[in-house]
């Protein structure tokens, strides 16, 4: 590329940047000017074709016309280049060994129904039932008492509550650490599900030759005084789909030995299971400080 | 930032970029992991907040609502970020002293009328009368006799035919070079416009102190045999908005001498303008050759 070509194009660049310099709030101005940059930086590396360009356009369109207040494609979007978890990452950053964060999804409710310690969320969602035990620490190892802990996760047939016909509340709960920081409930074994693929996300991840499945995981959301929220999943080790989750929420440290029970073994807290096989999980949930996150917000 | 937290954000960058490994087409490859390394680069230099990302994707879904068939909101975004004009800058490498492009415009129609050398294209959009004239050459110096040269331009209160409330033509037209490359027709002179800023777009500009107005030009498509197709504006000196643009389509080269005549002047072709003043401006252009254009394309 001659001088000529490449001065034409940095200063192209450098007159957008500058149109942003009257921008009165500076986060807003930092942003733009980065987002300028990168934007530039991508067309000149690629040599972007006008008729990419125009494909570009139309894929935004559509990805526009599908969205609705039920159906967000560009949060899917989002999802599917790993922006979503890149944003996640790096608002949560690394502290110590407190337990990763990974993306929040579309499928939390408010007021998820209360559980007593032991207590069953499953409701009505089928599944193989799971046994999920664990602590609450803080970094220096120390017990948290009373943190909220929230789990919402998919039925064996990959559907959330939420996607049922009807109103009905099933495989969502929340519960509250012991006095020594542990917690104990039972849930389902969590299995795999495609995110919606019938869109333009879906078009993208076929013409890629990406699979639209996540692997199976458990939705955690734990809460507590002073401390930084922890939004996370723990995945199951040996899930095929560890390596090629379609929105990139996996981390090593969150793969958690999910143990299938033999029919008949007894159950930790002699619930009568009959011959059904169940699955056992531990997770010690380890929590940063408040102030080790961006602001010092908890979330 | 701790080293496990750049490990962290880098892993999973390299993990998205490697999701796009098995796409069966190399250059949809190449487009998507370079997508993918620049978005995220962003995310990480300006440490988006999650609360910022949910901006973007409010204001990507706005965008996506206000767009149809009429309004083209993500090709504004696209040209006030001057991703529109990037793209045509590196799709037309400079060669030798071969007329700079711009952006082509939402407002081209096909099957414009003809006009004869020397003809009038205003119809009857208001307007001062504007005589141009020039020659079409290539890069050696050489006439382009017969060069079809396709003009179109908004009238003096900013707007284009197409805007108009019924079906007419107005400002816009081609004509045809003569033997020795040279051309000459009748126009009004060009005037600023805002680009749509009732949207998404224009809510962006206004928070970060930008104009949505267009600086004065006269559009130009010009098509010979042989020769890349030129496609551009001339813009006129002295005109303010010239360093700020909305969609960055200004190229010093392509800023001509737009020259007021007071009233009584007569006109090159003696045609009877009364009292009215007019204006001249000359406009020299010269074509690179197909075979510089990527890919040998003329367009």
């Amino acid at each position: 590329m001659s001088t000529e070509q490449q001065l034409r194009e940095q200063q192209l660049t450098e007159r957008v940047v500058a149109s942003f310099d009257g921008t009165p709030d500076p986060r807003l101005k930092e942003v733009m000017q980065a987002l300028t940059r990168h934007l530039h930086a991508f067309v000149r590396e690629v040599r972007l074709t006008e008729a990419e360009w125009q494909r570009a356009i139309a894929f935004l369109t559509a990805t526009g016309h599908l969205t609705d207040h039920r159906r967000q494609e560009f949060i899917l979007l989002s999802d599917v280049f790993g922006v979503s978890m890149q944003t996640v990452t790096v608002n949560n950053e690394a502290y110590r060994d407190a337990t990763e964060a990974t993306v929040f999804g579309p499928f939390f409710v408010e007021n998820s129904p209360e559980i007593p310690p032991g207590g069953d969320l499953a409701g009505d969602a089928p599944g193989q039932p799971c046994w999920v035990e664990g602590t609450v620490t803080d970094t220096d190892g120390e017990p948290v008492p009373g943190a909220r802990i929230e789990v919402w996760e998919a039925d064996d047939a990959g559907f959330y509550d939420v996607q049922y016909d009807d109103e009905r509340t099933a495989a969502r709960g929340h519960l509250f650490s012991g006095p020594d920081g542990s917690f104990r409930f039972w849930a389902i074994v969590p299995t795999p599900y495609p995110i919606p693929h019938d869109g333009p996300v879906g078009t993208l991840l076929e013409a890629t030759g990406r699979s639209p499945l996540r692997a199976s995981h458990l939705h955690f959301m734990v809460e507590a005084e002073g401390l930084r929220t922890l939004v996370t999943h723990i995945f199951v080790r040996g899930d095929e789909l560890l390596d090629r989750d379609s929105v990139f929420g996996v981390r090593d440290s969150l793969i958690k030995d999910f143990e299938p029970q033999p029919p008949g073994t007894p159950a930790p807290d002699g619930r009568g299971l009959g011959d059904r096989p169940w699955t056992r999980v531990r997770f010690d949930i380890v929590l940063a400080p408040a102030t080790s996150a961006p602001g010092g917000e908890t979330r």
